[in-house]
């Protein structure tokens, strides 16, 4: 069944297109990424939101025939769990080229605090909006969002909107040095009382929307408020993220406040954890990695956003080799400048081999695992990440018929091709929640006038700041 | 005047679309990298290959009113002089992805080396037209080449028909170890006597393309085999191309055979000059720095290959601030994986912060300056790498409307667009040498079965090798 209707959202009329029962067929290739492995000539069926089936072309055809409501002809793409960043702030997209080639105090304090500040709701809405598409169109179909101090209600709805599976939260931060404007700062429990207000109201949202509580990061959060808010989140079974051991002043300060290394203060106010995402960890010595592993807590690695802010490059495969999950995010726009899945998974690998000269290091398909299972096991979501029957339709067609990805043979390891060779160009399909949210290589949703207003907007914030 | 006319190339059949005349109007911003700077809402006025004039819209449109043959719309797009990458491997490009996470010594002995000797006349073809296609689609207008040992005139022939600006030799090798295939080396009077031949037949040819000498490296070329090969390079007028310091175990053998670190020996043989071209320089001592600088020397920096081989990271902030000529390469498809200057420019300045732990090195307006007019500077062409009066007609129109640059406005650097947010897929037009060879994205030359039969070709003489 196709029905097509339109919603009048607060800023923008956007039309979603329902498509309950999806065909992919005759896909060259179909990456499952679970115990089935690879498939050559596979078809997909999905029926509402799930994954009924797949197999070889004439199984498929045989058991359903084709008489579906919408054919996609996968001919010389390859198909593939739909990916998943566990560390993107959407609110910051709308900053992206607004903070380039600064240091990060300069970077932080005069760029983007006072943005975050200044922004208007419809801002957070337009910004997040925009960074949605952005990863749809390079086949990211889940995210674990940052969120904002300010206007979060406008995270989710633009999340809403945009189709994207996502977890978000409002940031918390309690305290600051005199380069954090006022207006970010909140008693901890009023924050945690509104956190809980918008966990009440989106939680859950068509089973795509998630909260997850959302502490800036040690220096912007009294201990009381870390404690209170690993307690609370934990009250609501709610996933719980923050930034850690990013920068090496970051660490220091930390040090020289708490007496401890940022992981182990983090542990010792319970934030490590199965349901605790720690982004970045770069400056952790081994004591502190064998708490991450002790505690399986998750990391989320940012390689863009690290090298760009200068803040360093993580020991990834290290951490793999202990056992720790290790996700991958683009982090925000201002500091990475794109949200692009693809550049991020190149990036991860081309670090460490050079980091390490060793051009074995953190393979292809290790770095696609980072960016789609253990992204889910993150989440604590089984039915994503990969292709099995009864899994959630999140899925993405990406071409093997471009000028960038030619030869692919079956020679050819579909992992390489995918992390060294593709693009966010390739990509002609993203599928979420068994809803078709980019075809033939562009969004389905109207971006009527969505450029020209996220630019008039930024203008309008940035002016005084950046001049 | 436009025509449309039809070549029947060897192999393909290309319909060139000349364009005597364009009008490139209304442009948001033209980006000259000379001294007129940035001028918003520009003109350009190209006659036959060479841009004769530029300025504001309402200066040319008083000037020339709006008579062209072809007129581009280019609002919403910023201009910029076609970039120049001076170290690619055309004849590699169909052995993308087959060769990945493998180390050095397996890499080319066991898979790069034994398709260069394999590979047909046909393939050297194709794998260089699909190459010049990648490159154009990106924005690259001029190439250097490194060529090949076997079937050099193809690499010319697909250089012809793609449009590209090129300098292309064949690769000089008279010694090698038991790993390189015997079809690969030449007593280097032979191979100089061909390399004389073809610079006959190419050199010149169109003024777009040249011959350049390229003896492989100090490993696999006897010391008379490089110093002849520079006295007839220079007998001929011609630039000489060479890899230096890629890998550190390549140093160290250098150093066992010759006694001198590796540009050291260069120097000695002849190989130093404005008239030559190193790629890599990794490992290179401050001596060897100072060697570089001197005699004018000009290195190629290739970061992805760099990375993905795990040479290392090249000391570039540290050359350039010594006054070196640093330029840009995306060297070749097996060890990159893609010919994309876009992605070649974000990596050598992300890299270099990451190495150096500081946001503030390596800016986008350095990257570009070393993706340009550092190129045209190695090249020893003053008329390309930058927007002038006279210059030749190489432009790129970067989209500034994609959702992966919004926001752009007039408090956003245009440099710092293009280094850390632009795609290749945000170039809608390519124009080399007055030629459209890429427009709304597209390229203009007939692609058809191209694809297919590279598909076809590599797994033919790569099926015995992967396997």
């Amino acid at each position: 069944m196709l029905s097509v209707h339109t919603v009048n959202a607060r800023f923008v009329r956007i039309t979603v297109v329902v498509v309950l029962d999806i065909l992919i067929s005759n896909a060259d290739l179909l990456l499952t990424l679970s115990e089935h492995g690879i498939l050559r000539n596979a078809s997909i069926v999905v029926e509402e939101n799930e994954i009924i089936d797949f197999g070889k072309n004439y199984e498929i055809e045989r058991k359903y025939g084709r008489n579906f409501d919408y054919v996609i002809d996968a001919k010389g793409m390859i198909v593939v769990p739909g990916f998943i960043q566990t560390h993107v702030h959407l609110v910051q997209t709308i900053f992206r080229g607004l903070a380039d080639d600064l240091s990060l105090l300069d970077w932080l304090g005069k760029r983007i605090l006072p943005m975050e500040a200044r922004i208007s709701a419809e801002g957070v809405y337009y910004s997040s909006l925009l960074a949605c598409i952005e990863l749809l169109m390079s086949g990211t179909t889940t995210i674990v969002d940052f969120g904002s101090v300010r206007h979060q209600e406008k995270v989710f709805e633009a999340i809403r909107d945009s189709g994207i599976r996502a977890f978000s939260g409002k940031v918390i931060m309690d305290m600051g040095d005199s380069s954090v404007p006022k207006e970010l700062i909140e008693d901890y429990r009023e924050a945690l009382s509104s956190s809980v207000n918008l966990l009440k109201r989106w939680n859950g949202f068509e089973e795509r929307i998630w909260y997850a509580f959302s502490p800036r990061f040690a220096l912007s959060c009294s201990e009381e408020c870390l404690r209170e808010t690993a307690y609370v989140a934990r009250e609501h079974n709610a996933l719980i993220q923050t930034h850690a051991s990013e920068n090496r002043d970051e660490v220091r300060l930390v040090r020289k406040i708490t007496g401890m290394n940022n992981v182990e203060y983090l542990h010792k106010v319970g934030l490590t954890g199965r349901d605790v995402i720690l982004a970045h960890c770069i400056w952790i010595n081994d004591y502190e990695m064998e708490i991450l592993h002790r505690t399986g807590t998750n990391v989320v690695h940012c390689p863009s956003a690290n090298m760009k802010l200068g803040s360093g490059i993580a020991r990834v495969p290290e951490m793999l080799e202990k056992g720790i999950n290790v996700t991958i995010g683009a982090d925000g726009a201002p500091c990475n400048n794109n949200l692009d899945v693809f550049v991020e998974m190149r990036h991860a690998s081309l670090i460490q081999k050079a980091r390490l000269t060793d051009p074995r290091v953190l393979p292809a398909r290790e770095v696609i695992r980072m960016a789609t299972v253990n992204g889910a096991k993150a989440l604590g979501i089984s039915d994503i990440g990969s292709i099995r029957r009864g899994s959630k339709a999140d899925l993405v067609l990406i071409s093997l018929r471009d000028i960038n990805v030619t030869p692919f043979t079956s020679l050819h390891d579909p992992y390489s091709t995918i992390v060294y060779s593709a693009k966010a160009s390739n990509v002609k399909y993203t599928i979420v929640d068994g809803r078709i949210a980019v075809a033939e290589g562009r969004p389905t949703i109207d971006l009527r006038d969505l450029v020209e207003r996220v630019r008039d907007i930024a203008f309008k914030f940035a002016e005084k700041i950046v001049n």
